[in-house]
């Protein structure tokens, strides 16, 4: 029987002919994130892109589906894959964009031009007196895959030191001056000048980043989350910030997100925040990344190879 | 008779030493850009640091000033050096502090930081769309001094062309790709994905920046400037930015400054202004940079050699 694709995931012609070249056997269908429905996803062997997961209900026939995003949380509930689907995520499409954001944030905390952009709104030509250097700083990475690998490289470009943290210890990355584990979290912090965490949604990374932690980082420390909101207690890190106990903060995600209007977070001056939006496709060449991921991973599939980034429902992470 | 030596850059100690190590036969009086006055000033045969120009008034007895700022737009004016008088500047000793600010504003405004920082104070989870790439940019710099080469070695990190633009062509210095004349702004201009302004305050140098010049830039461009702001018409650049001519600016200077309460300017949502600060002694670094070019000055006036950064009172650049 002919395997059905559906794709949700904005491919250019040039993605669309390689799909269509390497599964010539295979009925695809294009659709996208507005008008992909229930029947479309209950019949697809194979699903490239995040799909509503009420959709797929533990749909019989999915055997294959490739996420366009890196964070898997959505499809790890009960109730939405079957045991026999395999699921892949995208992990590696967003390191230029969420490395280039994070980078971008970090620097403009260290140039202070949040208060600067405070001050112009208010047509205030005040000086804000020191900053901090963009080289020379010591920086932790809890999570290095791709995304914390591609900030390390750029800020190895401004001769920091990296000190990564991984689930497991293994050969330590090219880009990356240390490498230890989770346990050797709370040793590390009182070193760190920026502490980057990339950390998934899993069980065992909730809450990390709380009380203790902060007061283990120098009062110059620049936190910065780019992994999952809740990674970090949300009220020990403004208490935190708050205290002076922390220089500030670079969020580009927030546990809860959306981050509530009324939420004391938005307000304080040392957070700077932006509402989890480096991935996204808002980097053009992110889609052109993804496309690559899947359609390689659609080929190996259908030619009984191994696949990339094939998640591990035990843990969130890929195996 | 013995020289008098004044100074009013705040000095480490090491530097102290070494400035009286090289001027032992000197009177050495340490003052600060708050206590110095008039009488100091005229008393002395060599300063260091940027002293008020009424205080100088055509002194008779001041042979050397060195001067702790790049620009000497300040000292320029008629009344103020005796023409026996040698103006060295402290160029050089900014490239860092200046240029890290200037790719800090850059990367923030390709990533949209200014607008999220806006909709942050509006409490508002907004997402803003596509974003720029850090990398490979085509990067146009008037004006490759030290500032222009600092900035220009951090672009080439992401990848970026360089085209410079200096007042005489001669060697092209590394990390720039090509090296033109002013003569062919116009002709460069629409290549340019970034146009960096690091022009000083001179005859030649005022307006270069207006109408015309903005119309020839990508709709996509980003403008900014780090010189004197008067190298830029700030009623063409409103413009420009109003009507979406070019995509952004980043101005560090302005013309007038400090910008008045009510210029336009500043309500201009795609314009980025920090208030002439990326200079100073913001950067720690930068104080020990001076400090060495000062101390090697003045060792090489009394030793009768050749010195540094002196400066051409007929154009206003360094020798």
């Amino acid at each position: 029987m002919r395997k059905k694709i559906l794709t949700v995931v904005p491919m250019s012609d040039t993605y669309k002919e390689k799909l269509e070249g390497i599964a010539k056997d295979c009925d695809i269908t294009y659709s996208s994130y507005e008008d992909v429905n229930r029947e479309m996803v209950q019949e697809a062997n194979i699903i490239i892109g995040n799909v509503p997961a009420w959709m797929i209900g533990m749909s019989g026939r999915l055997e294959l589906l490739q996420l366009n995003s890196s964070g898997t949380d959505a499809y790890m509930g009960v109730n939405i894959l079957n045991r026999k689907t395999i699921l892949t995520s995208a992990t590696g499409a967003y390191g230029k964009a969420v490395g280039e954001h994070m980078f971008a944030m970090l620097l403009s905390i260290q140039k202070k031009l949040h208060v600067y952009r405070d001050n112009q709104n208010r047509c205030d030509w005040s000086d804000e007196g020191q900053v901090l250097s963009l080289t020379g700083n010591k920086v932790l990475i809890a999570g290095v895959g791709n995304i914390g690998l591609s900030f390390a490289r750029m800020m190895k470009a401004f001769d920091s030191h990296i000190i990564g943290i991984k689930r497991r210890i293994g050969e330590c990355p090219e880009g990356v001056d240390e490498l230890h584990t989770m346990e050797e979290l709370d040793d590390l912090l009182p070193k760190a000048d920026v502490v980057l965490s990339i950390l998934p949604n899993t069980p065992a990374t909730r809450n990390v980043f709380g009380r203790q932690q902060f007061k283990k980082m120098k009062k110059s420390a620049i936190f910065m989350n780019a992994g999952r909101g809740n990674a970090v207690n949300t009220e020990d890190l403004c208490n935190a910030l708050i205290a002076g106990d922390i220089y500030a903060a670079g969020l580009e995600v927030t546990d809860p997100e959306p981050l509530p209007q009324e939420h004391r977070l938005w307000n304080i001056k040392n957070a700077v925040i932006t509402p989890h939006v480096s991935g996204d496709f808002h980097l053009p060449q992110t889609l052109d990344f993804i496309a690559d991921i899947a359609v390689e991973n659609v080929r190996r599939y259908l030619n009984g190879e191994e696949l990339c980034h094939v998640v591990d429902f035990q843990t969130g992470y890929c195996k």
